[in-house]
């Protein structure tokens, strides 16, 4: 078994985390090529294009971070990080949709459309024809993430971690979505001390600094 | 326990036809207000501003459309449609966001940057500022719809579903996703005869006819 990954980039890094969390050791090969990039090698060898994947020892391979982490619950559910009952699998998995999609894919749709290195990249795993990049998204990318910021400081107002008072994988996507954040610039509003709290909570797991 | 719903779009759906293939009747509300909205009351009372969500008995509300049908999923585990075992689990997950993300985001793209009803309203459950629509973003998302056709035209000629050889919640995201794709007139293309025989395959399910 085996798990292809990005170092720097923030999809496979929620899955070392998770990883990381739950005690499992595993082979990685790294697939970045230059600029950027991942290798010619992988992707040539990969239809999504796209990291994290999964190889299993049978051969198949799963990709989407989400995907490898329901994997490796289903595997060895302790401890729980993608909800225990019904009622909390739910609100976890809320979170980290919203996490994704309100909060990592608004600050992508920053970072891809305004860095050199995505010029004609303008979305990943896209095989083809150039996609060009959009400067209207930079500006709506960042409207975005600012909702985003408001939207968790509320409910992390409320609660220890983003789904309740149990650390989860909606907390690994909102954490490595922040620290993408600082790429382009986006860091925590000074007013979301709340979101502030929870961050300097979760950057203190073994998980994070190991 | 009541699971507020817009009957004519492509979200709620997923979870009404999840429910069906399970057999589970609820309670049900329509939110839909004035120019393809949701009602105004609907918008007051949850934060996050789209449907479906589901209020528990508690008071509880778990949104987004995967979130609920995980609910449901643990709650009555018969038929499964998220997986059976860890690796079907993760194929499953892996395909199903596969088809939310590069299938349906994408004709969303499409649809909401290019319908009168949504001027500036170009993202789903954004409050506040107005979103104005982007046209660069109804040719891109047409380019990445023909890209999510070849997709699984490929995967549909090596297996009977999507996710592999059950019917799962992967095919419900992404026959929605198809049937959505034709109010933008993005239909089947002639030359993904694999999609076309799924597609009528699945929409004979009882779940869809009924």
């Amino acid at each position: 078994m085996k798990l292809y990954d990005w170092e720097i980039a923030p999809n496979p890094r929620r899955v070392r985390i998770f990883l990381r969390e739950k005690g499992i050791d595993l082979e990685i090969e790294e697939v970045s090529g230059p600029g950027l990039a991942l290798s010619s090698e992988y992707l040539a060898n990969n239809p999504h294009g796209l990291v994290p994947a999964l190889e299993l020892d049978d051969g198949t391979v799963i990709g989407e971070a989400m995907a490898i982490c329901r994997y490796f619950e289903t595997e060895q559910p302790d401890p729980l990080l993608m909800g225990t009952d019904a009622k909390d699998k739910g609100l976890v998995e809320m979170w980290e949709r919203k996490a994704d999609l309100e909060g990592l894919h608004a600050a992508s749709e920053v970072f891809r459309n305004v860095a050199p290195d995505f010029k004609d990249r303008g979305l990943p795993g896209q095989r083809g024809d150039a996609i060009p990049q959009l400067p209207q998204l930079v500006e709506r990318g960042k409207a975005r993430v600012a909702r985003f910021y408001i939207k968790i400081d509320k409910q992390l107002g409320e609660n220890t971690f983003l789904a309740g008072e149990r650390f989860t994988v909606a907390d690994i996507t909102a954490f490595c979505t922040l620290d993408f954040c600082k790429w382009v610039e986006l860091d925590i509003p000074a007013e979301c001390t709340n979101v502030q709290r929870w961050y300097d909570l979760v950057a203190k797991r073994q998980s994070i600094t190991g």
